[in-house]
């Protein structure tokens, strides 16, 4: 038997994790396990938790109120995406699913919606946003999920806004810079991307945010983005130039 | 009345442009133009047909049995977006049309499916990616639509390859270079990204690319990126060191 098999899945969870504990797992993931993944007492899946970097588990007990798991050793030690925010005005939910996953794979570390005055979705579903981002998490490889901020209007974000921390805003009427000269290449730079309603911001808001001294607007080039289309290619400037892409993937922990 | 009203729509069609043209729409514009939006005579459309620009037109007679407009004048010449391919092992359906959507807004000029030895997905249905395509085209203001390649295996693809095309291979392993080395900046240098199915290429395959002097392999960050993930990502480092994003957007031609 190998003694250090491959985790046949990656999982949050709420609980610590050190070495030797036991843990029964909620009914979610029990049934994930159980019923879906169809594992069996000994196999192995990843934990985490967002505080206690990753650990593998093995299965101890697969009965019909829930799985048990052993905590076995520790197989990356906790740590954080760069300090990059995801700010966006409220899309319709398929899209705003979508760009949750895809800032989560892409490393953002905390997303939040901003109300603008053009913004028409009134209420965003903050659970349901944040089952997305623990999904993502999971598949993506992160020992951690994205925090998701509250939501609330463009005023109140910029209110007691930390000046260190960079706010690109696209602009999507032409006036911004390219991202190269947006976003010199700056590893370790704290950054906040900010992406406007269907409609666009309008003129008074952009003027608001061109006047602070901590705001960089960005153009992404001479074509019409949808909203969610600009956040990934955004993030993915962001990633390029002031996050951590010069390092190589981490292992694969899933057995697929 | 304002002599060159904003056009409230774009549509691609694929009959020929000219001054003074008159154009009986085909069954699907016609509804759309005067069922979905309302449009009344004498309201204005923009047209592109990928071959003569794009022009102004205004609704001539909304009728039971169609549309017809006339065509006023040219708003903007015919132009190709950077001579860049996205190729890619088929994935499932929804998310294969994201990533028509999105490449087409990020301006690829081309996209053709690729049978890989770990492709599960047998059959692409080339008339839905490309209606995904004309209406991603008609939406980013382009003047023309993305060309859709034929589905081929890998193999066929490389065979007569032209070398002056960069292929630059989205490797998972990690075994990559980083997209700011592997992508050094040269607008107007021709590429085509290739992006793997799921479960990865395989050793096989990756040897027999890494082989071929015109594969750049490129990594893409630490994490486990989804296929339509990575796609949009590395399509973003393409424009942002081969592309146009350093051009201003267009102006936008619909009235919303």
């Amino acid at each position: 038997m190998n003694p250090n098999p491959v985790p046949k899945a990656r999982l949050f969870i709420e609980a610590p994790l050190s070495a030797g504990a036991l843990l029964a797992l909620d009914e979610k993931p029990s049934h994930y396990l159980s019923h879906v993944l169809r594992l069996k007492e000994g196999d192995s899946v990843a934990l985490f938790n967002g505080r206690d970097g990753e650990w593998r588990a093995t299965l101890q007990m697969v009965a019909k109120r829930g799985v048990t798991v052993q905590v076995a050793e520790c197989l990356r030690p906790h740590r954080l995406p760069p300090d990059h925010w995801l700010l966006f005005a409220p899309i319709k939910s398929g899209r705003i699913d979508l760009v949750v996953e895809k800032a989560t794979e892409l490393g953002v570390r905390g997303f939040g919606a901003v109300k603008t005055a053009r913004t028409v979705v009134g209420r965003v579903n903050e659970e349901r946003l944040r089952a997305h981002a623990i999904e993502a998490a999971e598949q993506t490889g992160r020992v951690e999920v994205p925090e998701l901020f509250a939501y609330r209007p463009l005023e109140g974000w910029l209110h007691g806004w930390d000046v260190s921390r960079r706010l690109v805003v696209c602009d999507e009427t032409g006036s911004g810079q390219t991202p190269s000269v947006a976003l010199p290449p700056h590893r370790g730079q704290k950054a906040a991307l900010l992406i406007g309603p269907e409609g666009g911001f309008t003129q008074a808001e952009l003027e608001r945010l061109r006047a602070l001294p901590y705001v960089v607007p960005m153009t992404l080039g001479p074509r019409v983005l949808r909203a969610d289309t600009a956040a990934i290619a955004a993030l993915t400037c962001l990633q390029l130039h002031l996050g951590d892409w010069d390092e190589k993937p981490a292992f694969r922990t899933t057995g697929a």
